[in-house]
């Protein structure tokens, strides 16, 4: 008889991501097998996470090591996360870390550069500033142990999640496209149960006795990701029926798959119509659809120094009607001190 | 003193879209001034888009008509309607009809086909056959009158509502589009108010003494818009805050634009890899990204008699995994009873 088709879920997703990691990582010539990391918060996803880890590595020739952040935002934070650690050891993961971060506010945005795409605008608040800090330490950790990758918990309900709370931002295709199941630097960081429900994890903790903590602050409705679970959510379910979830994680994958595309055209049209004393034709951007000129005309802005999260959508608006509804406007004024004038027959962008 | 802002941006709304449907119509010769009709169904907003409609027209020189429909699904609908065409008739529009509909639930897939474009799958029920009954006569109007323009009084709110209608189909980019200010054949139908919120509508009939009737359909719990309406909303917005409507609306912009590029950039492709036997390569399909090559996949299939509303993302997925993941696997049957197999280096798509 086999696993609970719950743990089989679970094993069965991880065994897959660590099949791909293999693949990836023969290239490189090693001495050991490679290790590969789980980020525990002691939750039931990412306790179902290490524990399918812990069954799987071993069967793949990987090792299989685990992280678990202190943030320090609460009171016995500390042993918590040495509990959380102690869990890790008696999956018999090797090596295991408990690891205190400062989770600072005020240099959070220097931190959050590096884990943004152009594309999204900042959303603050103590969420963002506690995930740079676990970032940059599960980042110098991996290092630290040359990780082939870091494991990640996230279930198809916390994409769900963000697919509307990227949504809020009403900035387009990009910001619906979630969490990718692959990210980071060298695609460090996997997310194995992207695809994976939330009661499924849940399940497989149970059946496996494996103890999980409950986050208090994931029911804390004075964080937006925390009031969309409990009551955004279930409304939008009773309004609009069951699949909500499902459909949302979907919308998720294709918005990716669509803001790939047409960044890829923005990348190659941006060469067609940018000449050589770098301003862009005006004609040649008429002619472009608007959904590839506005990247284009983001692309060059940013080029030209406007940070990409202080651009919104109303700024490339502005930018675009110089092309579409030339009427003699003076030059605009970007984030970044970059102003961008039509002169002549085209757009000329400079930070000065 | 100028009128209360709730009526000078209704105003305003109908005239950018009086000027547009003149500078599409002065292209045609004509005896008489162009006529352009209201659809009102008694309600707020499209009573406030008759009521601007009838201030901004005769200033244009253009004629104003309206037009209500009766869907006989209520007891003493045919009264309602009635007296709704005495309220247009009160604001001087001329011609007015009151017409009553068949909403026959039976008939509705056939007349559903040319109100929808490719890429929606439809959504059943009570709604959609009431829907496809009132376009059909709103159509036979506009051509009886010869209409330049049929105004529709979908506000931002109503634009909201569709997107989130679109994110629970999990049907991509293209689902997310919501309305278009301008659609229908030689583009007659024209949503003004797209960008106006229902309480502007709403303030500007009481402004103007209007009286409004509110359908009880759109607080009934049994349908899904209404749900939204009441509950999924509200529940989003205490989640995510006040900007919702406004990002969902946007969304559907973002969204339409995305769409449109990249529907034609799959027109383009599927020309690159259509040879004269009507088969399409697998390497060229192979190189594109997959955004575009779902797309040119989903048009061949049409294209060889697959219905649009029956096929769905996963039966799309399934012919494209002949390309990224061929392992021997025979034909995929489709509805419409297409067949899809892999030949060689070559996709054979038929109906048979």
């Amino acid at each position: 008889m086999g696993p609970h088709p719950a743990v089989a879920a679970i094993r069965l997703a991880v065994r897959r991501v660590l099949h791909d990691v293999l693949n990836h990582d023969c290239a490189q010539d090693r001495r050991e097998p490679p290790l590969v990391l789980v980020a525990c918060s002691g939750g039931a996803d990412s306790m179902a996470l290490a524990s399918a880890l812990a069954f799987e590595a071993p069967k793949l020739g990987v090792r299989a090591g685990g992280v678990t952040i202190d943030h320090g935002l609460q009171e016995g934070s500390d042993l918590r996360a040495a509990e959380v650690a102690l869990r890790l050891r008696a999956l018999r993961l090797d090596p295991v870390e408990a690891i205190a971060v400062d989770v600072d506010e005020s240099n959070r945005v220097a931190h959050s550069a590096s884990y943004r795409g152009g594309g999204g605008r900042r959303v603050g608040g103590p969420e963002a500033a506690a995930r740079d800090a676990r970032y940059a330490a599960l980042d110098a950790t991996a290092e630290r142990h040359g990780a082939s990758a870091v494991l990640l918990g996230h279930t198809r309900d916390d994409q769900a999640e963000t697919v509307l709370l990227g949504l809020a931002r009403g900035s387009g295709t990009r910001s619906l496209s979630g969490m990718a199941a692959t990210s980071g630097r060298n695609g460090r960081y996997r997310r194995p149960f992207l695809d994976v429900d939330r009661q499924t994890a849940r399940k497989a903790c149970l059946i496996q006795s494996l103890p999980v903590w409950d986050d208090p602050h994931n029911a804390d409705p004075a964080y937006t990701r925390s009031r969309l679970r409990h009551e955004g959510l279930p409304a939008l379910e009773k309004a609009l029926g069951k699949g909500v979830v499902e459909a949302l994680a979907r919308t998720a994958q294709l918005s990716r798959d669509d803001a790939d595309a047409l960044d890829a055209w923005a990348a190659d049209a941006e060469g067609a119509v940018l000449d050589d004393t770098g301003t862009l034709d005006v004609a040649a951007l008429f002619a472009l659809p608007p959904a590839v000129r506005r990247r284009v005309l983001r692309r060059a802005v940013i080029g030209a120094g406007s940070p990409a999260g202080s651009l919104f959508a109303r700024h490339i608006e502005e930018v675009d009607r110089l092309i579409t509804a030339w009427r003699g406007q003076g030059a605009i004024n970007l984030p970044g001190r970059v102003g961008v004038r039509r002169q002549g027959g085209r757009l000329v962008i400079r930070q000065g």
